[in-house]
């Protein structure tokens, strides 16, 4: 028994997405046969306008609707501080946590070699030249990129990047430890370095 | 921060896939903005013409893309033998194990009164009639629903309804018992009772 030509292609494009193997993609092929047409059309529809009716922020990159984004558009946010994030959803987790009155800048990926994503395929660049503006005043720059391989090799770039172009700016990293609720019986070695060197004193 | 509408609505298209999470949902949604357009026009194409491009087989209903499918169009199929299956990524899996040489019966779900699916949403009318007809060569049924709560019902009242209609026909249950493999340790009561129900002979 084949496979219908129609379904095998709406599994190869579930497998394509991160997360899905080809299993799950199988299901949900199968999945969307019970769904009505209608059904079927909206989410085509969304798909094909997704990035026709969303906009990148020409400052920081973040996703919105507009050329602005919300956040480098509020008055209220405190443009000296900027905080570097890897993706558009960790400025949502940032924003969640309501803890962060500056702004943002997004990275769009991190520095991955054997995927053959260098400094200059992220967002990178346009971080500098928002530290090289004449009317820049940005004070400190946070890095917030995953505590990953990668993520940690993006942060170390981009420190060196910002030193060579701009000694007045503070650049700190985000403190690793102990997430709240984690127990230092299971904690990796690793994290518990990390809490060791990151203590803060009472 | 708000989400754009756009990106908004391609996360809930996704949010509505069985095993697809709000948060994989969101991450989906954002992954997909950094992929090229033509993509994401491919999968929409995909979408709207799944069912279009789809047909559902005349006699078992199974999936294809002709009235009738591969398995019921192949003369070398023995049309006495009809495995009865909730789905028809069930019949990919019997396919696959290359041991059954007989016919199927898709019944696209299962009987659920919580979810208010009853005998006749699903297939069963249509299994009814295949052993009524004057020519009908079918000797055995094999009932190979899931061994669920859902599908141990779904099984009775089939057997329950053959019997009634026809009580030539054999009625047959999937094996149930422990899968190749498997740990008897760690296998839970209910199989291991099953398994010394179903055991066989040397």
């Amino acid at each position: 028994m084949k496979i219908p030509k129609a379904l095998e292609s709406v599994i190869e494009g579930f497998e394509r997405l991160p997360g899905i193997g080809p299993k799950s993609a199988q299901r949900l092929g199968f999945y969307l046969l019970h769904v009505p047409q209608s059904d079927l059309d909206d989410f085509a529809y969304a798909l094909t306008n997704l990035k026709k009716n969303t906009k990148m922020c020409t400052i920081c990159s973040n996703i919105g609707t507009t050329d602005i984004c919300d956040v480098c558009d509020d008055q209220q946010r405190d443009r000296s501080l900027v905080c570097v994030v890897e993706d558009a959803l960790d400025v949502l987790a940032f924003e969640r946590s309501d803890k962060f009155k500056g702004v943002y800048h997004v990275l769009h990926g991190v520095i991955d070699p054997l995927n053959s994503i260098g400094p200059d395929d992220i967002f990178i660049p346009q971080l500098v030249s928002r530290l090289r503006e004449k009317d820049s005043v940005i004070s400190e720059i946070i890095v917030a990129t995953n505590p990953t391989m990668e993520g940690e090799a993006t942060a170390m770039y981009i420190v060196r990047e910002v030193r060579n172009k701009n000694e007045d700016v503070k650049i700190t990293r985000i403190g690793r430890g102990l997430p709240v609720g984690a127990d230092i019986e299971y904690a990796d070695e690793v994290t518990l370095g990390r809490a060791l060197e990151g203590r803060s004193e009472y």
